[in-house]
């Protein structure tokens, strides 16, 4: 890090940043500019605060240069990490789809659904058992019935199950049903979830905080990665800005960017980034182009009676069209789907 | 709730329309304009869903027109709500000082800062004992010594605790030793706990999370007045925005917005808002013209030696000092401190 | 729009609404619900302002709920319209690409670039003859010279020229130069500009302010229909958020949320959205993938020597690189390249 | 600035940037860290380019030091600027505070609106004459005539005129009618009226961008000093971001750093910022609390009726009681009103 003094400091605040920086293990470079005295920091960031710095006296700012994220960071392991369950390997040549209702409902909705994603080429199905609701009014799902549903369900039809953990206490039970543990949006930073779910080696599909920076993303993952649990997905689904037309703003640039600075796979949710159902398909389109590692898709087969989400759900048959344009712009890309 | 039918409409999908809302136990009133047939919808908008009237054919869009939260608005309860603990009253006339460090780091460091605070007016002494933090590699929090010694120390002095809980199944020990269960930013939205803090039936400080609009703060609230626990101080303590000179940005005007809205006492942490120690006296002596019931207020004895926040904590004699100009801030606008 | 009246509004001040709508030339529908009563308005929401209502007795607010645009609308031209200029055709079948320099430096930079975008595939030069600059201090465009030397160049090879109006009185001059006048981000609510660029009947190229919804945006197309002039193209370029890693947050879902609401093509720009030339690849294919009309790109021969945006710029073997990429992707969604 | 490079990179890469540097008239200061090499750039950052060192090879990031603005600075004019006008001193102890009608509809209306602020204590009288609007089919003010009727009411109660000038080759002939040029918030970033206020000479009332920084806007301010205007109020209005509730979200902590950044006078908006009637004696308070020079209020005797902005205006016995709490808050924090 860097440390900038303000103008006209005198030496003998330089000479207390100095000792200070030395007293925590670090190593000082001085360098006096035309307007300002700088103090560069060698050591390691992660563990020296930033902090300590600032408030000496005469610091103007404590400016950070490296990532404190380090695990998950594509220095630390340059090769893509990929993750394979089963026969379903994610963050490799394929695009992996994931789809199934917003909240399992009932055992038919949900038979229903699956067998419609399937048969359209989804691996893994997706449904809500434990939801995570704006409202204490709204329906907040079936709870233990949904697991044990979406469990029989994509067994019955041999997919991999994702589904939403909330609570750090329900990280055992969720992790007996699914293949993959979801961490929602509003949980993202929820540091006695992540390292529940990293301590039980299950795949993690991680999904950014609505109003978190890329960094604080991989801060997040890195939570798990600590306990030695390397399987996490990083799922973009959108962040909070002053647009209002959608739910939220897909924000396309940080696929790329996190394949930049990481090598975890990164999955796009097109149904909460845009929230309306007719924009999927223009998300889903963009986001393999952008080079997602896969997708995770909301579908009812009656979107009109939908508990929750129906207005960014797809009906089957459109989901199904979808996936053959979707084959298309992979091929494009270099990816198989 | 208003339905907003696509221009063209047949008369049909206005039909489908209307009917629906009656099988969802709801009346509808339309009206034909000069360029689109509305419908409005009477009946509960917390139980009826806009979302399955809006996947519904022709449908351009649903409006929702009432506010989402009942028990937490001032509708439901025209006046302010006061809370009292011990000898201390917060929503009433007084502005309430809560402070103290940022995190509890040693006994010495407590009983300094606590001291110093008490001595200065505060009668809340806060601190955290369990840390959410953004990187894996800082201080998280002495835990549960950190309780010991808050209690101990609060005690001792004859003030109350407010400190932080971040998981459901840590409430009963954390309401066993602090007087106000504080639910920090990143949890706002972790309903595992709201339900868990409402059924303590112990007082609640919510604090706002840093991307939740008015609406979804008091929503969060909600959760907990359902359990027939009135005792929540609402507390801003800055959004996220594009400007990144402040940590966050203070939301002035949530202050009397709130109150407007809600019956709910509402407090302001000035040292999260701002970041910066240089700020945080004219935020609180913002906070307290706009109309806040309380402060909750970063102080440290040495900031340069602080695990964590120390750039945005008060030395205690500049506490001492902005506390003397905050009494003729609050005389001002009506109020004592 | 619909009138909210506060919870236990008298009758008068019902009536009082009501009255006041009679007189600005509306009709009122009221209706009692459970809660509210709440007033529709009948009448132009356009003309009929919904201030004036708002502050009347036991108004709680007032809930627009048509877009204020008409002649931009698809509700008022529903099919897309198609820009013709000499032989190149935007809104159509093909994506149309316009690359070139930031700015305008000499004429030598200028060839090098216009010659092998050209060859790439690049039927439109752009170039920054006079530029915007966030600083007094950085290069401000060679002015009159540039505009001379984008005609010149761009007539020697068959191609045309879109570049930058800032001000209202420089329009006649570069509308003299340039097939396209573009109007900047940081215009685009420059009313006097956008007046006097309708006037003109050349084509525009608007850009979407940073800190523009949706609806604003379509707005400020609006200025211009006004004067009859319909050839507008509207340019998402990213918009302002918290995240600090790109430049911008490219909007993806704004190009089909665009033509959804509108008939006038869509034009992304993915060099300023994201800031940074390794991303530009990846928005660039993303924005063909979610339709885009066209894209408009930074390529400069030497970035290190680049008088401004050399970080976004890609080097012209880069370009022609992705041009190839682009086809497929182009393709892949039906279209041409 | 501070250059970094990325993790391995070779020591030729690392020299090329010292040799870039040192063409550039730069001189470079090398530090080998455990991770990374940096190096740090001396010399005038306002004129060295960051751009052209962030595109050599194995360069991961340019990390700016220092602000761009300079004459707009504290570090360059440490004592505070009090802009005095005829016998009214902004910037000094007394807040002074200029208030009226959001646009000038009528003379009838504009004298009823200044006797009323005069009386209550206002120095200068605001008044749009010509306003940028966001729909071409709003009331976009009388123009001239506005102008005219400012002048002439000022001069017979003894107030100052504050207006805005919306296009460069308008400025002459508003600085002839007006006291204070006002650049709106969608023109901060209109250089070629930024350069036109500036050669004036006359005083300016800058509004802060809704999108823009603090260092952004402090920049706009240095286009004006460039031309040695050093009479620039700083004015913030409130900026956009993801809550909705209000108009604006207020920066009141914008207040003192704008002050520890800058020696020019800062005024707030409270009207704009906020948007609502209910909430502008809040935000007035607020802003007089965090250490504002004046305010800018809008007023208007009968805002059912007014032509814009009425939901946002003070009627005339409102804003005196306003007034009156205001001077015991500036009073609390040792200021006059």
């Amino acid at each position: 890090m860097i440390v900038v003094m303000r103008m006209g400091s005198p030496m003998s605040s330089v000479e207390s940043v100095v000792k200070r920086i030395a007293d925590l293990g670090g190593q000082a470079h001085v360098s006096h500019g035309t307007e300002r005295t700088i103090i560069g920091v060698i050591g390691d960031q992660r563990t020296l605060n930033p902090q300590t710095l600032e408030v000496l006296a005469d610091v103007e700012k404590v400016v950070p240069i490296l990532h404190r994220f380090k695990l998950t960071s594509r220095d630390f392991r340059p090769e893509r990490t990929v993750i394979s369950i089963g026969d379903v390997a994610i963050g490799g040549d394929e695009v992996v789809i994931m789809a199934g209702p917003c909240a399992v409902e009932s055992e038919e909705q949900l038979w229903e659904t699956a067998q419609a994603v399937k048969k359209a080429g989804a691996k893994i199905l997706r449904g809500g058992a434990f939801k995570p609701r704006t409202s204490p009014y709204s329906f907040q799902g079936l709870g233990f019935e949904g697991l044990r549903l979406l469990r029989e369900v994509a067994d019955e039809l041999g997919m991999l199950v994702v589904t939403e953990v909330v609570s750090p206490e329900m990280v055992p039970l969720v992790a007996e049903y699914a293949d993959i543990l979801q961490v929602g949006t509003r949980n993202m930073s929820n540091h006695s979830l992540l390292r529940m779910v990293g301590q039980t080696q299950h795949p993690v599909l991680l999904k950014r905080g609505m109003m978190a920076t890329i960094e604080e993303f991989l801060m997040a993952a890195e939570y798990i990665l600590t306990y030695d649990n390397y399987q996490v997905m990083l799922c973009e689904r959108g962040i909070r800005t002053f647009e209002t037309f959608t739910r939220n703003t897909l924000d396309i640039s940080a696929i790329p960017a996190l394949h930049e600075l990481s090598h975890l796979p990164v999955i796009v949710d097109p149904s909460h980034s845009t929230g309306k159902a007719f924009l999927v398909e223009y998300a889903s389109r963009a986001a393999i182009a952008a080079g997602a590692d896969g997708l995770i898709v909301e579908v009812h087969p009656h979107p009109e009676e939908a508990l929750s989400d129906g207005v960014q759900s797809l009906r089957p048959e459109k989901f199904a069209a979808m996936m053959a344009d979707l084959k298309r712009v992979a091929m494009a890309v270099g990816r198989v789907l």
